[in-house]
């Protein structure tokens, strides 16, 4: 049994001719309230069994945080997770790590929006409407049933954001 | 625009034959952990403009403890909110409450599973598909378009429980 978290990255530095879209990094403010976000995820006693991360700088520096604050291993970075990556990708590698992992396993998503949104909505209903609000450095909780099945049975217990984790 | 936050009640004393359903009142481990949740809203800085309760006492007792605990005024009892409630009475109510609120404001509609998650569903995804997890003193907020047209575009921004707001 898998919960997968869908973490959004925190604030980073605007879009600018002057940088490459994945080499945006996160500002000083987007530093502070993914660190303080992840600090409550440890105090609550989150753990993640594996931090996978978009390759995108905002999204690594992002899962960085994560790591340094003992949530996790260092990061692994997964294509799919990128902006432009896809659905199908990403669950073709969940379903790789739940078929390797009996037991219930924490896993972590690291990435951007609307992708996570989308994700979770696709997992969940399987359409995208565009109704989840995933704020930056913001989280989705998912109780992910058996992913082979076609008829699976995921469920959302989780959806905040920095604001309610203070 | 409503802000509408759907809060399940506390733990209550188990379904028996010696009390109707309608009075089973919290125990005190609900009481406590309600309270906690309450406090933590407090802090957050929510205020509910109203706060509508299911007549059932576990319901009642816990909307009591979000007045006590600074949230809004005092509750008042709206009988679509009981586990029999029906979905387009209590949208009813949110169309009139809508109608004669242009601001901004926050309502929250204390009640019962699978009541709550069933209405976040159709607010949401126009249909109930049992995908989300509501535990007890946990909570659901929907940003709620405008209610009287057909094709609402209502969004989920909090689904969280004790365990997230320590």
């Amino acid at each position: 049994m898998i919960n997968l978290y869908l973490f959004r990255h925190g604030i980073a530095a605007e879009r600018s001719d002057k940088i490459h879209d994945a080499e945006r990094p996160l500002i000083p403010k987007g530093q502070r309230r993914t660190r303080l976000v992840a600090r409550r995820l440890q105090q609550i006693g989150l753990r993640f069994d594996v931090i996978m991360t978009s390759p995108f700088l905002r999204a690594q520096q992002t899962a960085d945080i994560l790591h340094e604050e003992g949530l996790g291993d260092l990061p692994i970075p997964l294509p799919p997770l990128a902006p432009t990556g896809e659905f199908a990708r990403g669950m073709a590698w969940l379903q790789d790590w739940q078929q390797n992992h009996t037991t219930e396993s924490n896993v972590v998503f690291v990435g951007h929006q609307p992708n996570l949104g989308h994700w979770a909505e696709q997992l969940l209903w399987g359409k995208v409407g565009d109704r989840l609000i995933v704020k930056k450095a913001g989280i989705i909780g998912i109780k992910l049933g058996n992913l082979s099945h076609s008829e699976t049975n995921n469920e959302l217990f989780l959806l905040t954001s920095p604001k309610w984790l203070p």
